[in-house]
């Protein structure tokens, strides 16, 4: 360990191995078993074997934990548009960005059919998760700008890849995570496909 | 005026004629010019020249002035879905829903612009915004299943057709309601067509 890295981790208190992973999946467990609201950080942080103060050190209260990989999702997203061949159709890069999304909840498949069932019966979190959406749509849409992709198609095509998420994602949750996420989201763009030639 | 009538108003007070309109308009107007949180229930009555109590007699708060006509619009939708021909792909019975939608939007241009710029400006407003859109899809693909369309084709449409919706009233909105809004509707899902095509 670096002389900083020892400074760093005296000022921010003991180091605790992967403690955003362990107060993740302690939170995930105590909201499918308790419900959302009857979970308190105290007991989210007891679970995971850490102190109130550590989980602060990660999130900014209980609802962040289950919106704190959105960052990551968008970068993801924004990167793979990114980085698409120039001489693809706008759809086919938007496509190529959502199975990459598709992938990494299939690696995370439990906390992330976990995450959805609490989202699902919280009122206040689906209104969090659909602007959370909307904000990955329109940082899609504002990369495929930069690529030169003119208005309304840039929004169209990200709006159209995000609503394939959402459809593919919640027959993935009905099936309880069986079927293959990537595989599902390439079905649903094909039947949006044929869904919107009539 | 019936017995009723009479019974109703007397329980119910003085009857104003048009006082819900009048609530809306002054709200509105007060939203634009002070901003959303800056305005009060009671400067929207005065506004209005009617009483507090007039006010909460139509709305539960100062928000729901802005939101009380989406029943109006999903009653509009739904119905609209409902009595497509059976023959028609269930994208053309929700691209004749949506144009309705627009049809009744460009009637009410003043008001409709007005009510973008307040919710353009507050996160809050915009999430609720959001949430009643998903409702609005939620509501025509369940008119969509009840008339036998499968999943996922019948969420698809419906979510396209929010997505059209959403973009072709954002081009209008940035062009001040001078283009006819069911005209750009008919050209987004012509262009929706063609970028999902690739």
């Amino acid at each position: 360990m670096s002389l900083t890295a020892i400074k760093y981790h005296r000022r921010m208190g003991r180091w605790e191995p992967n403690a955003q992973g362990r107060l993740v999946q302690a939170a995930l467990e105590l909201y499918v078993e308790r419900g959302f609201e009857q979970t308190t950080v105290a007991e989210i942080a007891k679970r995971a074997g850490l102190t109130e103060r550590t989980f602060f050190r990660y999130f900014a209260d209980k609802r962040e934990v289950l919106f704190w990989g959105a960052g990551a999702l968008q970068d993801l997203l924004v990167s793979t548009v990114a980085n698409g061949p120039e001489s693809e159709a706008p759809i086919a890069t938007i496509r190529s960005a959502i199975e990459a999304a598709g992938s990494v909840f299939q690696e995370r498949r439990e906390g992330a059919l976990q995450r959805q069932s609490v989202i699902t019966l919280n009122p206040e979190l689906q209104e969090r998760e659909l602007t959370k959406l909307a904000s990955l749509a329109a940082a899609m849409a504002g990369e495929l700008r930069r690529r030169g992709v003119a208005e309304p198609n840039a929004r169209l095509s990200a709006e159209a890849g995000i609503a394939v998420l959402k459809i593919a994602f919640e027959s993935w949750v009905n099936d309880k995570g069986e079927k293959d996420l990537p595989q599902l989201i390439r079905e649903t763009f094909d039947r949006l496909k044929a869904a919107t030639a009539g």
